[in-house]
């Protein structure tokens, strides 16, 4: 069955203003299929910045720690948290980086779980969680429970429940897959996990902004996940952090800073957490560098995140049409799952001419990612990215495929 | 002897063009005494943030890791080294918070001297360098040693040489401190420290940019320090951090992150560590974050920190006449060291009757900052501040202080 024609998705996406909002988004030599790794810039953004730097910092310059900055890693948090996290006001923060985040989480519910030594881990989680597990361990003396899932899908809770045991302490895995582009089950893997009386931390990078959650309803412990994919923060922009409310007293995170004092501007002797997740917070708050996410929320609360992943489904089932038609015949398979309710935002495709060919898709302005050993990542970040876009980025990759393998593109 | 002529000394500073690259500096209304917590933003910085959000984010996208941005952790923290902290390269980073930094410090050096169980800090040190060490403590079951210097004055190196003892692993000292200005005699501290067989981890936030220094020379083994004080780098700009040549491989950092680890994009099954300083890089780095500050170098290296450390010589002592021939007449108490080569960019006057006046002060436009119990700090940070802003500023505070004792103002 052939495609749909993509000018024909895109004349009847009810999304497809909001692609003109976005930096490039107008250039037709530059197609883009890797906003979830960083989404494209905001046009309005200069403007934003211009604003930001004549007044709030410019004009009222300390002021403005009294005038909202203070307070902004829980208000921005709270935002986030209606928006895409299915999570009541109280319980997130934006802040460190998503690997410090995960460093924090993973020691504070060890510190809630103090009879337990084991932290279990999906072997194709993003190497950050890995690595920060690995230190962890190392520092505590844990023991690490590797979970080994069919790297084409992802951990499914059974996977989990017959990895628990009363020595776990804490399991550390991701929503969606950076890979694969797999959901798991976050429900039935939380709850089989507090069946086994261990906790949770939820890696949400590759789904925060493209898949709606419920993180209150669905029991979750602890939470992080980067903004600078489908929430458009730029480079580097500052993770966000959730904890539950009643947990957050019992799990004691290990960097005390100022700005997670009960009343920093005391600066009394002896360092007592806030109330609240405020404790959270250790260093000053990167209040400049959280403006570009700021401003994508707004698009966000205009489309409503259950849009975003209508389109975002429509997008990859339009990819993964486009492969089966023009990649599969050339020998590349498809790593990630055909149900839609199973998939993320992006998909991958895997083929072993793949590596000598992304260096000229990135010279030519074809710019999906490449994850080794042999796949292309192709993400498709809702409001940004047309089906036209996507339509002629997997149409280039087949001619140069077909070019690679000696075969005729179809 | 009165002060000289504010618009005499403006004259003569060699420096004086400098402020009207600064947002607001036109502004009369305006006196900022503060740029030490938070310097104000340079005036190109909205065209500097529009054409990065245009061409290396909008446009380069992704392709900009491989043209700089995943070196500019490095690369950024090497410039710094050079104009600002006499430090060769390769062992400088921009990242995390101040507070995260001096975490992974702290925590470093406690494994570079596994044997030994004491921490000494500064109860005059900033809130959160006492915090962290506090929860080190608690965590590690390690013993703080405290210091308890003069609160006027700050730590010498007798205090330090008497706390020594074969025990000591580390001393986690400010070179300026944030209340009295009190430059710390960073070379002999570090070599008494070193003498004991101990570490020392210097916070830098209160004189980098304005005080010259020599890491190498001096001898310092960890160093971290702010970027949005006299470095200009916004609210909550990204901090550095300095691990001396030949320690790094010695003493392990906690936060093992996937963009510290030899080859991060091969995604390995097991975390092993980058040569070299990269190894303290953790998550992502804050690439926006790093803007401003890279634009603040430019100025530092035109002016040269020699020149920008003479030109905050001369204000301080402009800061210090005043408060003779003005302040202290109505019962106010200078809180910082008379000799300049013990003082860094700012000053604090001590009055019980200032925690009544700062609310008034800042809503009049008079902008300095308030320390507790009952102290102005007043900020001269050298590239943004005219004699003739120190001045009106401090005439005001004459006038205002004068009325609420109900004395008349000279």
């Amino acid at each position: 069955m052939s495609a749909p024609a993509a000018a024909e998705l895109d004349a009847a996406d009810p999304l497809a203003a909001f692609r003109d909002r976005f930096v490039g988004s107008d250039d037709p030599d530059l197609l883009y299929l890797d906003g979830n790794s960083l989404g494209r810039p905001l046009r309005e953004l200069p403007a934003r910045m211009a604003d930001f730097v004549e007044h709030a910092w410019g004009e009222r310059l300390i002021r403005s720690w009294d005038e909202g900055w203070f307070d902004l890693p829980l208000t921005l948090g709270d935002r986030l948290a209606r928006l895409a996290l299915g999570a009541a006001p109280g319980q997130t923060i934006v802040g460190d980086s998503t690997t410090v985040s995960l460093y924090k989480l993973i020691r504070a519910a060890l510190t809630a779980r103090p009879d337990r030594r084991t932290i279990l881990v999906d072997r194709g989680n993003f190497p950050t969680d890995r690595y920060v597990v690995q230190g962890i361990a190392a520092e505590r003396g844990a023991t690490i429970g590797w979970l080994d899932p069919d790297p084409s899908a992802g951990v499914t809770v059974d996977d989990v429940r017959d990895a628990l045991s009363d020595d776990t302490a804490v399991v550390v895995l991701s929503h969606v897959a950076y890979r694969s582009g797999h959901i798991a089950d976050v429900p039935g893997i939380t709850a089989a996990a507090h069946e086994a009386g261990a906790l949770v931390v939820w890696d949400l990078s590759h789904s925060v902004g493209s898949v709606p959650m419920e993180l209150d309803a669905w029991g979750v412990d602890f939470a992080t996940g980067c903004t600078y994919k489908y929430l458009n923060g730029g480079p580097g922009s500052p993770a966000f952090l959730y904890v539950r409310a009643g947990l957050v007293e019992h799990a004691a995170q290990p960097i005390q800073g100022w700005m997670g004092a009960r009343d920093p501007f005391v600066m009394g002797p002896e360092y007592a957490p806030a109330d609240g997740i405020r404790r959270y917070v250790s260093g000053t708050p990167p209040v400049f560098a959280m403006q570009p996410m700021a401003a994508m929320l707004d698009l966000i609360e205009e489309a409503g995140i259950d849009r975003i992943r209508a389109k975002s489904v429509a997008l990859t089932e339009h990819a993964v049409r486009l492969h089966d038609e023009l990649l599969a015949p050339l020998g590349a398979r498809l790593a990630t799952p055909r149900d839609p309710a199973l998939r993320g935002g992006h998909i991958t495709v895997d083929h072993p001419a793949f590596p000598e060919l992304i260096g000229a898709l990135w010279r030519s302005g074809i710019v999906p990612d490449f994850r080794r050993p042999d796949g292309i990542r192709l993400g498709m970040s809702p409001l940004s990215t047309s089906f036209s876009e996507v339509d002629g980025a997997v149409r280039r990759i087949a001619t140069e495929l077909a070019r690679a393998v000696g075969s005729p593109a179809r």
